[in-house]
């Protein structure tokens, strides 16, 4: 132990400390300095960042005895706080730059540092020095970042007042489609507000640290699991295995497909009988600290026998694959596509027709934060479980009967969460915790490093696919044909559904008359499928969005004008042979058409055999909600004080606060009401309705709806003959209730039948993308250069939230373009590994055009929007390396190498011709 | 568990919290809010002041279910930071109203909710509310406190600049002789500071949280002590017992008398073959959690043969008492005082002689935080322990052969220390902490609650006394004789030193031409004696000023009249022979005087026979030092930013940090260096020099002229022949060394003979005290309504200090006199039991005259100041009460119940008259 003195924050402050420690761990283990986050905790994601003797420095890989005595440090909390923000934070707040909020601190920091040292950088220099020291973002796209640090810099400067950041509610007091500030924000911006890590810090003692036991290998029989020696180890409390899982030890995705080949009880809580993947949690440690608990962990002796081990679809497929669960087949579901006159004749006549395959690979969620969580006994003797589930109640009834607990004794409370993205769609650790905490009777905290949380969550399903596609002479498409087959690893939940989105997007946008196909789900050894933003569509897309333009190609059209033919207009149906709702997409090419042919021409010119530029294009529909009768509960109250709302409109960091804040005020309007009178209470089970789960970009229907119902309901009690209105004293007095839980469901709608075909959906997003590439041809790599988008989201609730989440989003598709993956266990763990986006990768040139055609359905003419950005930008950018360079990338990511590949490849064909 | 959401300091926080656990738990614990300060643990002191929904609140018997959720608390840090200070938190500062500033969040919270409901309070609602509130402060008196009360109210109420509360360098840039605000005092007004149990909480992860096994009986023989059951609890990493001590196991108080019949070995670390005091410590509990090693604790299994307990002095003189160390008698030390002719002749002749006996009690330090500490093994490898200690070289020599480690692998640190008073003049649980860390080699934190505080630490020692003195017609003192008891306790360390004390003090101030007396040091099972300020004197003047005032009246003199004849004037010797060495007792009784009168009349005046009010006046005397040829060290380097002062004067809280920097810029004056510039490291044998031990008022002439000593050095070295001096740069260019130790030792003195003569202090402190009573002769309660000091104490370093020194000196002077005691285990285990003054049980009528003779020896002509307040305040209102009653008061401390009968007999002895 070393004793030191360090200046943080302008306070002296004597330490003892490990000198191996590092200084991240000594400011947030020994000083609670909780806002500086740790989360890849190998200098990968910048969120550590702190400034030590005016040196910026990644705190999670700097040990403490590195740091100099008497070195004078800065946090987050240094930099400024709620009450006296920085301009830095407040430029944070105004320009939406924290979605999430778990990388804000470090950017703010990291922004500190840059303008302390440059006090007038350009963009460039900003985007490069956020590069530079790894300041990642996985929200926001970095422009609203960039934004934010700019206009901080000019405040700095004194060339602009820092009251123009600062939020005016505007004469008509309605913040409904303006840059209100989600209540979040100052918050994330200031690093005060606590994530899971931050609240696992904060627990009450007695709180015991878990430590799993994980599988090593994919496929295995369990021979004996041997818990005696680690239960000897110091501070070991317990160690909890299947055998002290009170309920069945499954998991359930609940609702299951009646052709579904399988029964969906297939995920152990804590395996019993069997490994189904790597990671596979074999044990749990239950210890006063979390060394201790690691330590023993090492020491639980598991015998197993081994199996072949099944990484792909297809290897799962192979004749000779034992089945992985027994008694159900590798390949255990199938979803038909049956739509118009048979293909097959058509495919045999038509003047034009293309086939190719595709693979969209398991891409990484890569949030910043990790995945933790977790449990005790509420004042009810509720198991309670904290995590970052996007679907508390959904998880809540997953994991109850595994569990052994009645659901009215479980309660699920969403912590503030670090991005999830879709992987927190599936429960992860919530029943790890549930059973740790009913063994123990303990509150209990568990928390995946960086690498186990890559390792043991889900990740979106590769898609192997055959697709085929026919056009008459005028460039009209006539038919569809597709096969595919999905990788959902180990377990089913929503595997089925994943293969239905297959049907639903593949083609969508395109009046297409005639299709026919087949999707299959099938189990695998490879990490287990969770949902992902656009869920499915990014793979549907990927084959349509680029058969499309082989298509084109063929016909010899333009892409975009070939597109614009074919999109949806009136008497069009979608591939599930329902009535678009409304008929953006010819409207939005035209408003795309100069741009495109602008950014063709500066391509043209630009080009160079060292760095080829190219454009490309697509289109992207997304359906909001869950198939068929979807709904949602929201609880509205008047107080003395304002309205309260609750519900459950889990946030990622997607802004659910903003979302339910926006409506609420603007149903609430007829009151006069302030946004400042608006308490919201949400995301736990023991507060709050159900509101259904986030995903699907289905919360603003939804929840929205409800909220809407709520609200209305209220308004209609409080509402005098007169048309003034009660107040609270009055209801009272009256005895008028003053809570009225609001509802709403898409009744409209109806599920997809065993041919696919169906209203899934009320309320669809339409979008096109451009993107502009250069290809170096040296090494092969694909920079984007521009962006463009059109989105169709219905009337916005909140510009710095939709502009948010389309920045955002497309940021992934780009990342999915041409580096994320997550195959290779060990080169994949890491977030450089599985190829995270940096400030540098995404352009700075990046358009947003909305077209805000109201929604029947939606809330005061909302559609949603999270899942538009990310359906196809990636086929915009692999339609554009083809455009620079002819090479055509077929199975995603375009590492650089696969490009290089493919110019050779041309080269070669050149030099045969 | 609860989950909870309370907004902090403005700031939504999210809690799982335990609905048993206290609200300062939570903040502290689970949200490191450590400026909220616990200690009495019991609603007693106010340290733990926070404001829950505008209402104050002691956080510490708060239960956290108690508050509403969603409530918002404030704490210190919600109140104003280091670089946004509130101007309550400025006043502080200002007004010097932090010493020790263990209080000061407290007081801050507190008067912040005064000013939030009264804007505009008066000096008593002031006083009214801090005493209603329980806001104890046992270093300022609460003078200081008021007065930064009501200058932020004024500033906040906006009829005084904020400005005037910030300090100025004077034009001359001198800041020796002002009021220089202590370099801690932001950092105690704002609670960033961290105390020994904020940095406990702020541990490296691994450290062992200790539980004591104590003795429930005060003397017994140890038959066995079975640690197995204990082993075998959760958590626990060890059971340590004497048999883990590798050393002698005994704390050794280094130097003792030749004359005393004990070796000084007779205190163990971990008891082995007898328990000698209730509380000793026989077993430590070394576990992952407080709770586990407390539980475990109670599993210990102690078998004892219990003795005969001895309680008091007398007890263990009693002819049937047994050996309590045996081979040494109880009576264990002897200290005669022989000065002049026989006084028995003198005695038997004289006109006037009285006789008298007097008793004072235990008192207990009371300081508001209670004890606590931890070791770890360094970087070098050195055990290194964190205590409240005031004299680290000291305790290290002392604890290191009972350990086992050589003196240069043992390193001892102070942490900021909530006021010691002299307690941590003895080694409390350092050696503890030692045998814990080497049994467990890891990191250890042990923390006494108050009720443990209260029990095993040392007290003031009680003295019983027998004293005759003798006058000639005229009033001049002419013979002493004395005899005393001092009740040590059961372990020898200091004991002769203190018995010693008594032969120095007794009859001091006055010219006594011929003494005898003998004083006797003896063993006993109630708690052991430690320092307290004005060792040994406040028992020697209760019996000489008591006595002077019986004297005074039998001769017929008014008691001021009568000390004035007899104080020191040139020709004069102290009881110990010596020449004082300035002659200041004179003309502070001249400046006494018409204060004196006009009090007189004042009580004549408003007495009445309910309220009987009365005058008192003493004279107190304080050699500056340890006895004989005391002295220190204190390095001083120049460095690029200024200059560097190493030492090792230990803070109890009097302000080592403010004597330190007046010191050295006043000695570094020549260089035109600004305070800001001067860099204090300090009290960590590891790194500074051996300065001696914080007591008997010897810092500043020791410390102070070592610093001088170092500063000339250095000064020297830089000098250039043209009287400029080289900079840094240009003295490491010449290879100058920059570092210089400097060094200093009263040469002048000699230790005090056998007969008790001799030399012991190069300088004196002297003083006059005036207390002005109100006697509720109903009650039997005594107020004390204004107090008057006169102080020589050599020229003032700095203002705020020595005027904090004094009221806090006098104000336990009061406590002294009143209330304050530890005798009763149970009664007076407890803030409140015991005693402890609150702001209205201190007058604010209170006034300070300083008399700056230079002292030849003390640096730049300081003398000390701390032991000055309380040498005899108590006897002043001792003799108040007889001037009032005509009740003197012998025992101390005049509880109620003692005057009312005193009151009572009076009126008996009136009606038998």
């Amino acid at each position: 132990m070393q004793k030191m003195v360090l200046n943080v924050n302008g306070v002296n402050q004597v330490l003892i400390v490990d000198p191996e420690t590092s200084l991240a761990d000594v400011l947030r283990q020994q000083l609670y300095l909780t806002g500086t986050k740790v989360s890849c905790n190998d200098g990968h994601c910048g969120a550590c960042s702190v400034i030590v003797d005016s040196k910026l420095t990644l705190a999670c890989v700097t040990k403490v005895k590195r740091v100099p005595q008497g070195a004078e440090v800065i946090t987050i909390e240094g930099i400024g706080s709620p009450e006296k923000m920085h301009p830095l934070q407040l430029a944070m707040v105004a320009y939406g730059a924290a979605q999430c909020g778990y990388c804000t601190p470090g950017m703010v920091v990291s922004a500190k540092a840059l303008l302390d040292s440059n006090p007038n950088p350009s963009r460039e220099e900003v985007r490069t020095w956020l590069t530079r020291h790894h300041n990642a973002c996985r929200c926001t796209g970095y422009k609203p970042i960039v934004d934010g640090i700019m206009a901080a810099a000019k405040v700095m400067r004194g060339e602009m007042a820092r009251e123009e950041l600062e939020y005016k509610l505007p004469a008509d007091g309605k913040i409904w489609g303006g840059n209100y500030p989600r209540p979040t924000a100052v918050a994330k911006a200031t690093g005060t507000l606590d994530f899971g890590q931050d609240l696992g810090l904060k627990m009450p003692p007695g709180t015991l640290q878990l430590a799993l036991v994980q599988a090593k290998v994919p496929h295995a029989n369990i021979l004996s699991i041997d818990t005696s020696e680690a239960e000897q180890m110091p501070g070991v409390f317990k160690v909890v295995t299947h055998k002290d899982v009170k309920g069945k030890n499954r998991i359930t995705g609940l609702i299951t497909f009646p052709t579904n080949k399988g029964d969906g009880w297939d995920r152990p809580i804590l395996c019993d009988t069997k490994v189904y993947q790597r990671g596979d949690a074999l044990a749990i440690v239950c210890a006063d600290t979390i060394e201790q608990a690691k330590a023993a962990a090492e020491k639980v002796k598991v015998e197993l026998e081994e199996l072949p081990a099944y990484m792909s679809a297809p290897a799962a497929m192979a004749e000779d694959a034992i089945e992985i669960h027994p008694g159900t087949p590798n390949v255990y579901f199938e979803q038909k596509i049956v739509k118009g006159p048979d293909t097959k004749p058509i495919m045999e006549t038509a003047p034009f027709v293309v086939q190719d395959n595709f693979y969209l690979q398991r891409q990484p969620h890569l949030t910043i934060e990790s995945d933790m969580g977790f449990a005790y006994y509420d004042e009810e003797g509720r198991l309670t479980i904290h995590s970052k589930s996007i679907g508390l109640f959904l998880h809540l009834y997953m994991i109850a009967p595994g569990l052994g607990v009645e659901p009215d004794k479980l309660r699920l409370v969403q912590n503030p969460a670090g991005g999830t993205f879709g992987y927190k769609f599936s429960p992860t650790l919530e029943a790890l915790l549930g059973a740790a905490c009913i063994a123990t009777q303990r509150p209990v905290y568990l928390e995946y490093d960086y690498q186990q949380f890559m390792q043991y969550t889900g990740k979106r399903s590769p898609f192997f696919m055959d697709m085929k596609m026919a056009a008459d002479k005028d460039g009209k498409i006539l038919a569809m044909e597709t096969d595919y087959s999905v990788d959902h690893g180990p377990y089913s939940e929503f595997g089925d559904l994943l293969t239905l989105r297959g049907a639903q997007y593949m083609g969508a946008g395109y009046n297409i008359p005639s299709i026919r196909g087949l999707g299959r789900t099938v189990c695998t050894n490879h990490v287990w499928g969770s949902a992902f933003r656009s869920y499915g569509s990014p793979q549907a897309f990927l084959a349509s969005e680029s058969l499309v333009d082989e298509l084109a190609e063929k016909v010899g059209m333009d892409p975009l004008e070939f597109r614009y033919i074919n999109v949806y207009r009136p008497g069009s149906t979608t591939p599930t042979g329902q009535d678009p709702e409304v008929y953006s997409l010819p409207e939005m090419l035209d408003k795309l058409r100069p741009l495109y042919k602008e950014a063709k021409q500066k391509a043209a010119r630009e080009s160079t055999p060292e760095n080829m530029k190219g454009v490309g294009v697509t289109i992207g529909i997304y359906g909001c909600g869950l198939d068929g009768v979807d709904g949602a509960e929201a609880a509205v109250e008047l107080t003395k004080d304002g309205v309260t709302i609750y519900n459950t409109w889990q946030d990622h960091g997607q802004g659910a606060d903003m979302g339910t804040l926006g409506t609420a005020h603007e149903a609430l309007r007829p009151l006069g009401i302030t946004p400042d009178k608006i308490k919201l209470v949400m995301n736990d089970t023991g507060l709050a309705p159900n509101s259904g789960p986030s995903g699907g970009s289905r919360s603003q229907v939804m929840t929205g709806n409800a909220i809407k119902n709520g609200c209305e309901q209220l308004i209609a009690h409080m509402r005098k003959p007169d048309g003034s209105f009660l107040t609270y004293d009055e209801m009272v007095e009256e005895k008028i209730p003053t809570k009225y839980t609001g509802k709403w469901a898409a009744s409209m709608n109806s599920n997809c039948d065993e041919n696919g075909q169906g209203r899934p959906f009320a309320i669809y997003m339409y979008g096109a993308f451009m993107a502009e590439v250069d290809v170096n041809t040296r090494t092969g790599k694909t920079t984007v250069e521009g962006f463009t988008v059109m989105a169709d989201i219905g009337k916005i609730n909140n510009k710095l939230v939709v502009d948010g989440q389309i920045y955002g989003g497309v940021a992934q598709g780009i990342g999915l373009a041409l580096s994320e993956d997550f195959e290779d266990y060990d080169k994949h763990s890491t977030m450089l590994g599985a190829g995270i986006p940096f400030a540098k990768d995404i352009p700075d040139k990046f358009d947003i055009y909305y077209f805000e055609n109201a929604r029947e359905n939606g809330p005061f003419g909302a559609a949603g929007v999270g899942e538009l950005p990310l359906t196809s930008p990636h086929v915009a950018v692999i339609n554009a390396i083809y455009n620079a360079t002819g090479v055509r990338i077929r199975h995603l990511p375009a590492y650089p190498e696969k490009v290089l590949a493919g110019l050779k490849a041309g080269q070669a064909d050149l030099q045969l011709a």
